[in-house]
Formats: structure tokens, C-alpha cells, sequence
């Protein structure tokens, strides 16, 4: 049996680095902080005698060698970077929990059949440079190593520059390598197993999604002086562009997802009429036809938004993926562990994106959920209880070891 | 007769000051930039024997003694800080033809018969600080001292600390003192002089004003996890507001005025439905009760859309202002200096806030506006011909003339 005390004291003491005022984590990726979060991590995983990767996209590999050499490892992990201002266990669970199955095998003096590998993927969340699953994504080979090196943050500074800078720029090569399965555990950042009371979410994929960067382009001009027919507003255009995403979420639906949640203005002067915007749009749903529609139709109808106001409109499509299932043999593995422990528990199609939908292309996966309060994530205010969190990492334990030795 | 070329190669010395690479000026209020365009007006006028007085909100007096040092000095002048991407001539036109004014008084050796101020007045923007016509709204006595120390720029710097840091929080109290006369001279900011062929605007007064701080307060959650039923979006209602603000606008007709030119969205990450988002609202009209009816139906209109997205607003009134009727005296020399001089000339009502609108609560004041390149101010592209700022300036010297020997 897993450590839930042990857990929640690592949970708790990786929640200092970044922490903010109203109780939640500011550990944006490749900053400062994040590499404070990264040498905790790996010194905890030093200290168990675990051999610590990095990778040129600054991925962490803790490996423990298994009894046969020639087996694939088993992987299991997540991400330790957040939102900026986000909650402290989005991520930082699925690492944690996977440090304490490192930690009871150590002390239950196990030694599986595959050797065990736990990552930590870097910039899961891709509020900083736009590419969230950025670590995963190059490694599964999804996106090319150089081109997640030349995103830039909005001051200007790369991917590449930022793992400089923190030293974390590794001599790995940034390539999927031979895995037998990927495991993450994560907390649900929804409402759905608080709702029905269930314990574990037994994830069979994730849903399908599309994320712009968009530019309005009009003319700034003078706020007292421009007449209402000679106005070029960029950010008229962006506010109806932003109603029209809220409207084709709604039109989808409980199922619909759809989302401006970065915005900025130029020059953003109280008194001068907008000459330019940029900002971001998303849409996500559980059937990737749907997507595909949506990625027909917005950009059509925002560009009749634009026209009609005058302003210019430039959508940059930033990636889009469909529907993801997860590895049936492994999901398996994770019903019958919940099953074993005697956990509630259903399953459920995953609203985050998260690293295991690119490793899925890659190597065979699954995913665990546990429930978190008014299932609120991506907030500050983020939080779960300690048994929960033990529940889902005994169930990660049950499934790799499982999967192991098999 | 006043030297337009001196008058010219001063506009442009000035702009080197906060240059931008596109032909613009950044010359934010209170910062190292402004402090250093103040320097090289005090040496300037230092430099014509002008004595100058600063007041405790940075406002600069430079004096020129008159004949009868029992009268009250005529004032003239406008302000020397900028837009963050503002034009050349916003503001210094009428600084630095001040300043060709004094010159060619000393060139002429003429001693008028009241003594004579040249003013650069503080903040008069307010894009920094958010209050437009700070340093002459003080003066005047439209708002106290204190208040205006206690403002603050978006990373918390207050009026008070910011004057500080440039050595401008003068020994002079910031008050009214007995003045014969105002007379500003600017650009139009607007497209009417031009459309029409006409060298010089009689301004007759400035349109009413109501601004608003505003903030809407949602929650910010997961992009992805959170269904529509239970979002609160504060991006979405404040776009909502963004789009009542232009309608209102255009229910108005040509005269109408209504914009949001600055928004801050919080946690302004790509995948967070947004918590909280600050804005700026604001409305003009030439006629006072249309600023009257606006005031009264826009928060009322805007709580109603924030209420149906399930999410607060709050509405902080920063400043209202009725229309503001010049001085007729004032204005007739504006009109006869024009004619004398045979310039073609048009009554017109400035769509702008000035400093001049709250020295006219004080002192007798009148306007001089000139064209400018296709209407455009607050623009980096904002352009006026040598032969247009030397028409403006002669009528400024005309007028100061006529008013300080009368
Ligand atoms: N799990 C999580 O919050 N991932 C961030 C990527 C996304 O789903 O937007
Ligand atoms: N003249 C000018 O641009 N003033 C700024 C204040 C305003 O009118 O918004």
C-alpha cells in the first residue's frame, strides 16, 4: 500500500515552489520557478536511487531498472508546470503520486519485471508559449523539435532560450523511445465524479480539439474625435468574435466547449479607439467530426464578423487533433485495480487535454481521474483531499505494477 | 511675424524625445522619457530669460514680465506627454508654438503690457493614470490634489511616487492663481478643418465627457472541463458591454462617441475561461444632456447583459463633464487674429478633452485648432504640414498679443 500521509506531505512541499497569495501556484514553464520545482523533483528522485534523463525539450526520465534488460519500461508521470494562476494539483499529482509508487516499491523492496520510467513533461499547460502538451507533443513527434524551440512567450523570449536558462536543455534526443505503456494520473477539473460520488475516473479518451491565434487589425485613432462611420475598432470586432464563439459552444450543447481566454490590446489606451487585438480561440468536443466543423465554420463566420466592421482578421490555426482513445488493455488495467481496491468509480471521456493523448499515439495508455472540490481547476482555488488523492495513486500503483510484471 | 521653420525644427527636436521606430512618440506621462522632454523646454525657455515655476503636480509656468506688473498674465500653452503610441504634435504643438511666441517677442523686443505664462500642463492623456486633464483639472480645482496623488498606473506606481522619481513635484501649490486669460492652440485630432479646406478651427467650446472604470467578476475554470451551464465568463460579458458601448454610440448618429479602448483580462491564459476582466468605458456628445441620458442607460443597460452571464460588474465613474462653452471675448480674438491674417477659418466644437475645458472654469479661454493628416491623432502616423503649425501659431501670437496690450 501506497503512503497517502507521505503523499500529501510531497504534494504540499512541491505547492511552496511558486506559491501564490490565495493559496494556489504560480510555476509557469521554464521560468525560474519551474526549474525550483524541477530540482526538487529531481533530488527526491536521486535520493531513491532513481537515474534522472533530461531530454532536448527538457522532459525528466526517473528510471528504476526492472529485472529483465530487455523489457520496455513502463512509464507513468505528468507535469509539474501551471497555470499562472492555477491550482496545486493540476499535474503536480500525477508526478507526485508517481514518486510515491517509486518510493513503495522501495520500501515493499520490489523489483518488477520491465523497468519503471517517471516523467515530468514540460509545458504541459502552453499558457506561456501556446502550445499546451508542448513537452509530449515533440516527444511523440506530433510537432518538430524546432519548431517548439521558436515559440516565443509575449516578451519575446524562445523556448529555446528559456530551457537555456534554466538549464534544462538536455543531451537526450526529444524522441519517443521504446515504451511498453504510459499511466498518468491527473485530477478531473470537472464536475462529473464529484457529482455521482465516485472515487475514480477510468478515462477511455480525450476530446477532440482545435486552438487558434487570432489578430484583429483596424486603425487606432482618436476616441473624441472618430466619427462612429469612419471607425476602424479592432476590439468591436474581437468583443462580437468573442460572442460568436460563446454562441457556437452553445449551440453544441452540454458537450460544447469553446473559449477566448487571452486577450490583448494595442496601443490599450482608455482613449483611443482599438487599433489592433490579439487573442486566442479554442473549441473542444468529444467527437471529432464535431471539430471538424467547427474548424469550417468559425473561421468563416469571424471573418464576416470583421468584414463587417471594417478591420482585417488574421487566424493562425495552432493545432487541432481528434478524438483520442485510450489503449483498451490498459484502460483495463485500471478498472480492475479500482475494481480490486473496491473504489467507486465510471468512465469518463477527459475535457483537459493532457501529455497522455500524444503519448497515445505513441504508446499504449491510460489515464486515472480522481475528483476535485466543485470541480474547479485552472483556478487558485483548486483542491482535493488527501484520501482521494491516495485512492488515485493506489489505483496507478495497482496498474503499473501490474503491467510490469505481466 | 513668428519664424515657422524655428517653430518646426523645435517640434522636431521635441519628438526625438520618446521616438518610435514607426514615425510616432512615446512620451507616457511622469516617466524618465517625459522628464527629459520637461528638461528640454525649462532649458529653452531658461534660455529666452523666462523664469519658470513648477506647482506640486508638476504643471511648469514659464513667465515673461509685462510693463504693468499690476496685471494679471495671459496664459497660453498645452502639454508635452503622449499616448503610449501617440503622434508628434498632440499636445507639443502648442507648447512649442508658446514657446516660438516668446521668442519672437524677444526677437521684436517687444514688452507687452501684462505679463505672459507659457504652460505645459501634467498628464493631460490620461491614458497613464486613467483621469485626462490631470495637472489642469488640479489647477482649476476640478479635483483635489490629494486625489490625484493617489492614482495609479496598472503596476501600482501613484501619481505622488512617480513625480518624485522625476524631481517634478514642484514647492508651487497647484491652485488657481488670478489669470487674465487662456489661450491653447492644438491639433484638431479630427477630420473636419481638412475636409473642408479650412487653415484655422475657432474653437467655440468641447464636448461633454463620462468615463468609467469598470470590472466584471466570474470565475475563471478550466477551458476544457467546464461545461456552458455553469460558466462564468467574464470575457464574454464584458464583450457583451464592449458591443453595447459601440450601439449606443451609433444610436447617436455622426455625433455620437463610445469606446472601450482599454481591457485586462485576468488570468489572461489561452485555457482558462476568464475570471475577472478591467476595462474602460467612455462617452462623448456635444450636447450635455446626451451625456446626461448616457449616463444614466448605460450602467443600467451593462449590469443587465453582466447579470444574464452570471457575473458582477462594478462601475466606478472616474469623471463627467457638461459641455464647455470658451470665453466669447477670447474666441473673437481667435476670429479676428484668423481674418486679419487671412487665413480661411471655420467655427467648430473640439471632439477632444483639453486642459483648456478646465482652465475655461477659471479663466476666460479660448481654443485655436489646425488640420491634421486625414483626422488621425492618437496615432504614431498623426502628420500636419510646417506651413499649417506656422498658420496656428501666428494667430496664437495674434490673439496673446491683442489680449495682453488691450
Ligand atoms: N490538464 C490541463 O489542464 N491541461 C492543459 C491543457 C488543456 O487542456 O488546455
Ligand atoms: N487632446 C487629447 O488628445 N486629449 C486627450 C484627452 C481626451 O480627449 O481623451
Amino acid at each position: 500500500r501506497i503512503d497517502g500521509k507521505r503523499l500529501w506531505d510531497s504534494l504540499m512541499a512541491m505547492a511552496e515552489i511558486g506559491a501564490t497569495p490565495r493559496g494556489g501556484v504560480r510555476r509557469l514553464t521554464l521560468t525560474e520557478v519551474d526549474r525550483q520545482g524541477r530540482e526538487r523533483f529531481r533530488e527526491w528522485c536521486e535520493a531513491l536511487g532513481l537515474t534522472v534523463r533530461v531530454d532536448a525539450i527538457g522532459n525528466m526520465f526517473a528510471r528504476r531498472e526492472g529485472r529483465d534488460p530487455g523489457r520496455k519500461p513502463v512509464l507513468f508521470g505528468s507535469h509539474l508546470d501551471s497555470q499562472p494562476s492555477g491550482g496545486k494539483f493540476d499535474g503536480a499529482l500525477g508526478v507526485l503520486a508517481g514518486l510515491e509508487v517509486m518510493r513503495t516499491l522501495n520500501d515493499l523492496g520490489i523489483v518488477t519485471e520491465a523497468p519503471l520510467e517517471l516523467v515530468n513533461w514540460t509545458d504541459e499547460e502552453g499558457s506561456r508559449f501556446g502550445h499546451s502538451l508542448m513537452g509530449s507533443g515533440v516527444w511523440a513527434g506530433v510537432y518538430p523539435l524546432e519548431k517548439a524551440y521558436g515559440l516565443r512567450d509575449v516578451e519575446g523570449v524562445s523556448v529555446a532560450e528559456a530551457l537555456e536558462r534554466i538549464g534544462y536543455r538536455g543531451p537526450e534526443p526529444a524522441a519517443a523511445f521504446p515504451a511498453d505503456a504510459y499511466f498518468e494520473l491527473h485530477i478531473e477539473q470537472g464536475p462529473i465524479l464529484e457529482r455521482e460520488g465516485k472515487q475514480i475516473g477510468i478515462v477511455t479518451g480525450a476530446q477532440a480539439q482545435v486552438w487558434w491565434d487570432a489578430v484583429c487589425t483596424g486603425q487606432d485613432s482618436h476616441a473624441g474625435t472618430t466619427p462612429p462611420a469612419v471607425r476602424r475598432d479592432a476590439l468591436v470586432a474581437t468583443a462580437r468574435i468573442i460572442d460568436l464563439v460563446d454562441r457556437m459552444m452553445r449551440a453544441r450543447g452540454e458537450d460544447g466547449r469553446g473559449t477566448v481566454g487571452f486577450v490583448q490590446v494595442l496601443p490599450n489606451s482608455r482613449n483611443v479607439v482599438p487599433g489592433e487585438v490579439r487573442f486566442s480561440v479554442e473549441f473542444r468536443h468529444p467527437e471529432t467530426a464535431e471539430i471538424e466543423r467547427l474548424a469550417a465554420e468559425f473561421p468563416r463566420e469571424a471573418e464576416a464578423i470583421a468584414r463587417a466592421c471594417g478591420v482585417g482578421l488574421e487566424l493562425h490555426e495552432l493545432f487541432r487533433f481528434p478524438h483520442q482513445p485510450f489503449d483498451p488493455e490498459c484502460v483495463e488495467l485500471v478498472r480492475q485495480a479500482a475494481a480490486r481496491l473496491g473504489y467507486s468509480a465510471r468512465e469518463i471521456v477527459s475535457g483537459a487535454g493532457h501529455d497522455a493523448v500524444y503519448v497515445a499515439r505513441r504508446v499504449p495508455t491510460a489515464m486515472i481521474f480522481t475528483p476535485c472540490k466543485d470541480g474547479l481547476s485552472h483556478n487558485e482555488a483548486e483542491s482535493i483531499l488527501p484520501e482521494e488523492a491516495e485512492a488515485g495513486c493506489q489505483v496507478l500503483f495497482e496498474a503499473v505494477l501490474a503491467r510490469a510484471n505481466r
